[in-house]
């Protein structure tokens, strides 16, 4: 079993990042820099036709979209607990969350951060505006989702789906309303900001904002 | 094991109606009229707090999210092969695959369905332009994939993905470029419009349009 994660920091690829982590996997990384435009290499346009990160080398084998290497390695590692078993209670309900996370916010989000390139750039105004619509209304949901007090979006424990969120949460933090302004995702973005995992996954990718405050 | 699809004809609640025709398990239909606005009447809102199609009732609890539905189902009928099963060589292509229709095709669809309602309608052709945009973009792929002379999306059979792709393929019908104009994509669309339960679907949901031409 092998694993090499090309990924930019702070991007698509860090939900991915943060479970090989919490997964505690032997795996490599390589660094693709989106800024200087590396994600459309030809070498990099073979592993990844879309020109996106992350991509997740799996035993030699290329594959792409955030969501479904999460999903993959879920069912690769089922011991990690990482998503309910089949056959769990939780099991629809978790399949439902990352369909819905991928589906109503990470487009939306893309839409937000592209709008100028991926389109138009006379259009970006009403694009973004489109976007905050749905991001908004996508956390107004998540919000009301947490307002009965769970830890964690999907059973009781950490899943797939808390780090599909939480990336999305922090694509936030610089929006017209950033995701802590809603209660109980301020709640829940301070606890899981305090996992393990994941202050090594910021020290890793060398990300410095959106931590909790030193106690 | 029971199932309760609310569905609307010709919406995103179709992949799972074809799919549980071809499952060949017992399940009912309630017709929800979505331009009457049925969807957020306040029993249809307890059902799918989204206020759209589908939903399905499943021993009697109500999800939704079309891709989610698709994915339970095959992994709950895995002796069906509508999915590649844990461990086998196409699974991550099959994951990679239902999650890129998800999160790339299906939310452009319904920003181009519903610029001007879920946005503000004077911003509705800029939104539409983004959207077909996207959407040939993805259709340009799709070609591309099924160029190898490949008879499903995945693997050599039938599979949920050919169940969502078709239904997104089908409601390009009346755009710019409708998929058929790929010339991969228009024999892939005639091959699987000739599905027997697909042929079924069609009955069932009352809908004439986009069929085959009788031989
Ligand atoms: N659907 C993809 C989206 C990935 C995506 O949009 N990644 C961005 C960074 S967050 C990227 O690679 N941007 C570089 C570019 O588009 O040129 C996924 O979830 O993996
Ligand atoms: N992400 C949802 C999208 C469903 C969706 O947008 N359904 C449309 C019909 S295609 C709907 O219910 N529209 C009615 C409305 O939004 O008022 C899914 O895949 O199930």
């Amino acid at each position: 079993m092998s694993y090499i994660l090309y990924y930019s920091p702070g991007a698509a690829s860090m939900a991915v990042h943060w479970m090989l982590l919490e997964l505690g996997v032997p795996f490599e990384t390589r660094l693709v820099d989106i800024d200087a435009g590396a994600q459309h290499a030809p070498e990099y346009l073979r592993l990844n036709p879309t020109g996106r990160v992350p991509t997740l080398v799996i035993d030699g084998t290329p594959r792409g979209e955030s969501t479904a290497l999460l999903m993959l390695l879920a069912e690769r590692h089922p011991e990690s607990g990482l998503a309910p078993l089949p056959n769990a209670t939780e099991r629809p309900e978790w399949f439902e969350t990352m369909i819905y996370l991928a589906n109503a916010l990470l487009p939306a989000m893309r839409s937000w951060f592209y709008a100028a390139t991926d389109g138009e750039p006379a259009d970006a105004t009403a694009i973004k505006e489109f976007a905050r619509r749905q991001i908004e209304a996508s956390m107004e949901r998540l919000d009301k989702t947490l307002g009965d007090g769970r830890p964690y979006l999907v059973g009781d424990r950490l899943s797939t789906a808390d780090f599909l969120a939480l990336m999305l949460m922090r694509w936030t933090r610089n929006m017209p309303r950033p995701a802590t302004s809603w209660p109980n995702l301020a709640r829940y973005v301070e606890r899981l900001r305090a996992t393990p995992s994941f202050l090594e996954l910021n020290k890793r990718e060398g990300l410095t904002e959106w931590q909790n405050a030193s106690p």
